[in-house]
């Protein structure tokens, strides 16, 4: 991270931190342990970040937007700011990211690899993309690639989630909700609203309309 | 090497080598380690090869023509063969390439790198490199970049306007449109959904929960 350039490590219910193998390990980069930030949920982690961005090693069953590695600068650069960062989150070394994990990322990124032996360690994951923005990050520095100002700030994560549990409750209320597929239907609409990036005022549309029919069939 | 694809390994005048502890870190491509070739001197090992490049953390003294690791697949592609291939040639890990072994390279590989601290360990620039030979050698073999098939079309125009006037019927219905507002209020969603690049399932979907909207309203 710091070869490339990176700012903040971010690290999930992690085990064994700090510890001293680890700092023993990060040599000339102890500042990135010492200043990274840790968190009990991933939801917690992500909360803040307008665009979460999930590395996978392989299609899932609901296949989610994809992304390459090289496609990703372009994706954060006009949406991230100090302000809703995006974030890159990477799995455990063995099992990688659940499909709940994944379903909270608006983009799966797949590192291209020989498929017949397609599994990188989460340390040559994590170089590649952060290799990656490196490179695409320099050429947008060159100040000729500036980007407009979107009118209202991306939605961030712990604003989708809130919506996605109204919306759920909402199906329920006037029965859309049948029980063997309410979780397939979830996945597709997550997959479909994170796919749009919403920006906070779309949120508040959206949210709005679920209340006025949870109203209106109260009302009734 | 073998997660992107590449063939050969040599190793030059190597300390131990066989070793358990490197057959043991290499789950799943002990076959590389097993046809590693073996060379007293980088000379030797370079002797077949039509095409070398060294990997250099730093601008050395006499410059040397230079490439970034994007570069590389275009400069061998055209040049290596089967019975003349190219060597990419990096250094140990804690002195990288003599300035003798350098100038045996036909080219200098420097990896992009943040000014204040551009140490990457072996393993990491190893990686970076095989990558991009990866995505190189793809893009080679691969001119049209084959895109996957999506799961379901995408929705066509005829099929939006549908949706869009269904939801404007069930924004009235649930009393959520207010005169003044609506088109503007319309606008602001036909934007959300043409952007999200609705497939046809995912019209369905929606359109069936407009209907339960609908349905639910009028059977109270």
């Amino acid at each position: 991270m710091k070869t490339m350039g990176l700012q903040q490590l971010c690290l999930v219910s992690p085990k064994n931190f700090p510890h001293p193998k680890a700092s023993a390990m990060a040599s000339g980069a102890e500042d990135f342990l010492a200043k990274a930030m840790r968190f009990e949920t991933l939801e917690e982690a992500i909360a803040p970040c307008s665009l979460v961005l999930g590395t996978s090693a392989r299609q899932r069953h609901i296949g989610w937007p994809l992304l390459t590695p090289r496609q990703l600068s372009e994706k954060i650069q006009p949406n991230a700011t100090p302000s809703t960062p995006a974030a890159i989150v990477f799995g455990q070394e063995r099992s990688g990211l659940s499909n709940e994990q994944l379903q909270k990322c608006h983009y799966h990124i797949i590192i291209p690899a020989n498929k017949d032996y397609a599994s990188l360690n989460l340390a040559a994951a994590v170089q590649i993309i952060c290799y990656e923005l490196k490179i695409g990050f320099d050429s947008f520095s060159n100040p000729s690639n500036s980007v407009e100002m979107p009118e209202f700030p991306l939605a961030n994560a712990h604003q989708m989630e809130l919506f996605f549990e109204h919306l759920d409750k909402t199906l329920h209320e006037i029965d859309f909700h049948h029980a063997s597929q309410s979780t397939l239907l979830m996945s597709r609409l997550r997959r479909l609203f994170l796919r749009a990036q919403l920006d906070s005022q779309e949120v508040n549309i959206l949210r709005g309309i679920l209340s006025a029919i949870l109203k209106k069939k109260d009302s009734k």
